[in-house]
């Protein structure tokens, strides 16, 4: 078995906060730290225990943020329930592909089954969700096996079938090959409808060079834009992985009238976990959408050794991915994340009226000079820009 | 005395998981909340005794961030000493204009003192130090009297004499009446060169039109651009309060080559404090450069009632400024926040170095993709722009 189990001993920094501090304290702390109350939303007894009994057992955790919204007169309340999916991947990655990606659906479909009974309206997956996060080895095969098209490929078509049964909109991160433009490979977000129709698709558009991953070798920079997908639960665009340390990256999404914004990652600790309830939360502020940030979880192991470019012995996994994945409102706000090393599907429900509440309070965009910055920028570009430093002068 | 004790309980976050988290889990958590380990400076006792001893005595913090770079082949360590001052008001705010600014100066000299004994060079203070944050009343009078000359005022001269004393840089906001330029009131920053020159001035970039405030009553949005203050101890630059919630104003720093932003605040809990922890930081981890949050403290009480257009009864202090100033490293890792409820000079040292090393490490300047978004930008603001939204086609 090529999963080793997490030497990490830390379920999660909420349930160490509940556990730990005195219930005042706590409060405050909490307050603090998250924003106001998230109620738990009830959960079925009966809903509970299948995500016990599964083969995998996953934790479940379900949330209602409706309540940050106030009542209007103008509007009714528009409310959501937002599914994210954090997963391990089930066997050894040196296991057949065609086995490998069936054992994944074959658990993310009861995941999603879950979800449905509890009314989830829109579920978004983990970044190439259907294979483990090999970029590292810097080998392309088999890994670009995993590659399917966005449009007919069978994780779309299992995903489709999954949108009609549940009515159910499907964000499916995963590794495209596009066959018609010359088996172009891209990291890319499908958007499945939820009649089943593929609504369309989003392409990574940053790209790290950084510790163990140059997933340029895979792939490039996406050239999709920043679309903002209308579905009818929501306006909802896909910030994929390393995109999310972009910030004009999710700036555009908002400017685009998205209202809620997946982050489909993958992610470990040494590299990044201090910065995972940063980048998304302060998107989510600053933007006056939602925001989703998801996160793999476990610790995935190579057949063949490979080298992080740090000057350290060759190695067959690069650490472990922290999971976490949370939500955060636009008026920064956010869930309990969750585990840090097991399976998890986190349940929200949203009001979406309260993206336009939060604009007319705090008055982000109509404060933004985006004028300022269009000439800014396109000045910043130029080859021979000179920044505006302030020196002293000679006397 | 206008000054009511703070009815605040919890004195900062960390001190509160410090004092409550069994040691093995709050070393994680502290890892998974604040980043790599901060070691303290020592504070020789006579220092420690000078915060302790003076009429309005405050908390004293001092870290090193200098671990976190790496030595280099090709430049020596940068090393700087930034120093952050959060205050209450002293007198009540009915006191006569010239008596507070006095009050205030004596009391921040006492502080800049003791900075300079533990060997602080860049020094910076809240946002419209010398004043009461009298901008919730919708008053003209007295609060414009509180208005300087940023080049002559004697704000400007206190800051140049305490500037020449040190050999420190000290970034001094405050609110500037431009008398040149037909009185024009804005919220401005002096920079102040450590040799006592008045090296420049920025002016807050984004008003807010939110809560309590409508700042736009008393002087509107900056026409300094973005400028970076290159200085003996560095590039430096200051992003004015409500501009913390504009990711492109924090960009644009980094774009002219900022290796530290300072963040004058004066903000308070109800209305912000959840978000406080998340944007300055955020913003150091998207630009590579240090980000320092510095905040009011305490609650200040006026003579004549005012209202804040939610419906509640007028009132006569709009909350609690939660203090809580704290510096974040471009990798993200944060300082302990100083205090939530007292007067305090936070102390970091840091090297300068970091900033190249992170962009080396993430290389986030270079995956940045400026081009695109100044296209992207440009067609934004066109009154035409139609956003990027994908609908489903009719059948």
């Amino acid at each position: 078995m090529s999963i080793k189990p997490s030497s990490e001993s830390l379920e999660s920094v909420e349930s160490a906060l509940k556990e730990h501090l005195p219930p005042a304290v706590y409060d405050e702390v909490r307050r603090v730290l998250y924003g106001k109350p998230v109620a738990e939303l009830p959960i079925a007894p009966s809903v509970a225990a299948s995500a016990q009994s599964q083969a995998a057992s996953f934790e479940l955790k379900a949330y209602s943020m409706a309540a940050l919204a106030t009542k209007e007169q103008v509007r009714q309340p528009r409310l959501v329930r937002i599914g994210l999916i954090q997963h391990a991947t089930p066997l050894p990655t040196d296991a057949p592909v065609l086995e490998q990606i069936e054992a994944i659906h074959a658990k993310i479909g009861q995941m999603v089954d879950t979800a449905a009974q509890l009314g989830v309206n829109i579920v978004c997956f983990q970044e190439a969700w259907t294979m483990p996060f090999a970029f590292c080895t810097r080998e392309k095969d088999p890994w670009l096996q995993f590659s399917e098209s966005a449009e007919t490929g069978k994780t779309t078509q299992f995903c489709q079938s999954l949108a009609k049964r549940y009515n159910m909109v499907i964000v499916s991160p995963i590794l495209e090959r596009d066959e018609v433009h010359n088996d172009t490979i891209w990291n890319t977000a499908v958007v499945i409808n939820s009649n089943g129709r593929v609504l369309g698709k989003h392409r990574k558009n940053h790209i790290p060079r950084v510790g163990d991953f140059n997933e340029s070798t895979y792939y490039m920079e996406g050239n999709t834009g920043h679309p903002v997908f209308e579905t009818a639960f929501g306006k909802i665009a896909i910030n994929i992985c390393y995109g999310r340390h972009h910030p004009l990256n999710w700036f555009m999404f908002a400017v685009n009238g998205a209202e809620i914004v997946f982050n489909p990652s993958a992610t470990v600790g040494a590299l990044s976990e201090p910065m995972w309830s940063i980048e998304a939360r302060c998107a989510a502020i600053a933007n006056s959408y939602y925001s989703c940030g998801i996160n793999r979880v476990g610790t995935e192991s190579f057949a063949n050794e490979f080298t992080s470019g740090d000057g350290k012995p060759a190695h067959k996994d690069f650490g472990h991915f922290y999971g976490s994945s949370y939500v955060t409102a636009p008026d920064g706000t956010r869930t309990p994340g969750l585990s840090r090393v097991r399976d998890g599907l986190l349940v929200t429900e949203v009001d979406l009226n309260l993206c336009r509440q939060v604009k007319d309070k705090w008055g982000f965009p109509m404060t933004q000079r985006r004028d300022l910055y269009a000439e800014s920028l396109a000045e910043a570009v130029r080859l021979d820009y000179k920044p505006q430093i302030i020196r002293e002068k000679p006397e």
